[in-house]
């Protein structure tokens, strides 16, 4: 089925690509593969994908996080928007006229397959390779950002011979403990909702919460008013604020795309992921914000330091904390474009 | 009851001292008080309260976080360490043997006098103004830190002529929206463990997540090591990681000496705390620490600057974040006593 010549991706370390091969634009479906997971032994999984794009055209893997899935602008067939909005489109700097662009949905969580958890980083890389053999991709361009950066340097630890270039943003070769602690409280009332019959509840708690690590301090500052929107008195609700009428907007839109057994997988496969350093690719470009306290400038920096090779490592400003790789649209867009010609050619 | 005479504080503002008064050198014991709430209407209360040191000594009130009482160092009758020790006790810059130092327990939560709640600091500072007359001190010198920061400026707010002289750690005139993001997820999880049977469980999570606040990122990157204690195979507990069971032990004391209501309470106080920085007495001392993510320089600094006087502001680096006030022993020894010479002459 795989098809590994490396001719169909654009870079320097690939050959010429082959002839073109006029299929469809998007082309979605569900790859069966038998995986060596890290913990759970071998297992026949599926992995939703979805590409975008002539498949003669140089393949880039677009991977978000761990709530972004296989689809990554609207189609014919799903006009809905997007994780990317603004970067991944017609026009954008992730343009499916100009690339093949290939999204997957991470393995994790209560499966047709069984229960997916733990569930690493490692094992959503050789899930993708897989697909990457079925669409008959032998290499490709990574655009990963956060837990997706994270699974692109799985990936090129693992597969390196598969990557043409590499660009992660507001990620790491592995977390810090104060990321970690939050994520564990993260889990703990995800799993105290599910023990007792409030999974929404718990999960929607669970999602308030890593919303304020997505986000920066200094932008709750200039968004929300201190104050309370009334206080409970005695008898009545208790007293609210207008920061946690969001937080708990946005947890409630959570439960409905997600369940508890998923983010349990995913929250704790970005505890356990690690890379070696040194599998850091010559070409990778490395972004972070300046706000992002989950995966902070020093931690990225410590990576490149690590990787024993010299690394491009931009941090930008920006108000947005973690969330900035999805805020900062220009920002995202100038260096998907200028700083790794190769991705967007 | 009050003998409002304000000799017994040391202060440039306050009248020359009586003649001494040989009381016993712990005075403790529970005031019964109608205080007028902001919330609650007029209410009978008991406060309680422990003064070590002379009744003619100067006066100091000492009062901490949201956990922290009256007990403010070891006693005859109570040898249990105090709240802040190297802080306060013989010997140290607070010392028993040269001021009167009092402490209270906070108002807040499901007590004997019904439910307290909310509570806010402008109430504490009602709660201690009756334990001052009580005591008979027309006017003390402070030490607060923290939520005990924000009770004294409430306090010198609605009792200017009764405070000598301020020092204020880690507090300021309001909260930040960040802030009050994650107390209100921490109020959440507390609730929802109450509202399922399961009241330790949400509480001992709700601190979990405050101690997450007390700390620095680089402390705990220091501290922890970032990998997993053991992964958690299928059918097995859940992965645990070293600031986990750090977090797990501490919210596990926690619940030992705090219930729902009372934390519900107190909590929310804080996110309530407002007052006019124009209220700052013009010897106000005020202390914060540079990785302190809940009351930032930046915010002390808006305090400093609304107030409209010059005021000391003191910015000193630390490791430990908000409970610097706690760890850096030293330096708050030395702000203490040189800082405030009126505290301590």
């Amino acid at each position: 089925m795989a098809n590994c010549s490396a001719a169909r991706v654009a870079s320097h370390a690939a050959p010429a690509p082959p002839a073109p091969d006029p299929t469809t634009t998007v082309r979605s479906g569900v790859v069966r593969a038998d995986i060596s997971f890290d913990h759970l032994g071998e297992r026949s999984v599926e992995i939703a994908y979805e590409a975008q794009g002539s498949a003669a055209a140089p393949a880039t893997i677009v991977l978000g996080g761990i709530s972004a899935g296989r689809h990554l602008a609207p189609t014919a067939a799903d006009p809905s928007p997007g994780w990317w909005p603004g970067v991944v489109g017609d026009g954008a700097a992730l343009d499916p006229a100009r690339q093949q662009l290939i999204g997957i949905d991470y393995l994790g969580g209560d499966t047709e397959d069984g229960l997916l958890r733990p569930v690493t980083t490692h094992d959503q890389a050789r899930a993708l390779a897989a697909v990457l053999d079925h669409l008959g991709i032998a290499a490709a361009s990574f655009a990963g950002a956060s837990y997706g950066g994270m699974v692109a340097l799985a990936f090129a630890e693992l597969f390196p011979a598969r990557v043409a270039r590499l660009v992660i943003l507001c990620a790491a070769h592995r977390t810090h403990p104060m990321a970690t602690a939050i994520r564990s409280v993260q889990r703990s009332a995800a799993q105290l909702g599910a023990d007792t019959g409030q999974a929404g509840r718990g999960l929607a708690l669970a999602r308030a919460l890593a919303m304020t690590t997505y986000r920066s301090t200094q932008e709750f500052e200039q968004r929300f008013d201190p104050g309370p929107l009334g206080v409970g008195e005695p008898g009545e609700p208790p007293t609210r604020f207008p920061v946690e009428d969001y937080l708990n907007a946005r947890g409630a839109d959570f439960i409905t795309r997600f369940d508890t057994e998923r983010f349990l997988a995913l929250s704790e496969s970005i505890d356990l992921h690690r890379t070696d350093p040194a599998s850091l690719l010559p070409h990778a470009l490395l972004v972070s914000f300046d706000t992002d306290s989950l995966v902070p400038p020093w931690l990225v920096d410590e990576l490149a330091a690590r990787s024993g090779r010299s690394h491009e490592h931009v941090t930008v400003p920006s108000l947005f904390g973690h969330d900035a790789f999805l805020k900062e649209v220009g920002a995202v867009a100038t260096l998907l474009k200028t700083g790794t010609p190769e991705v967007v050619r």
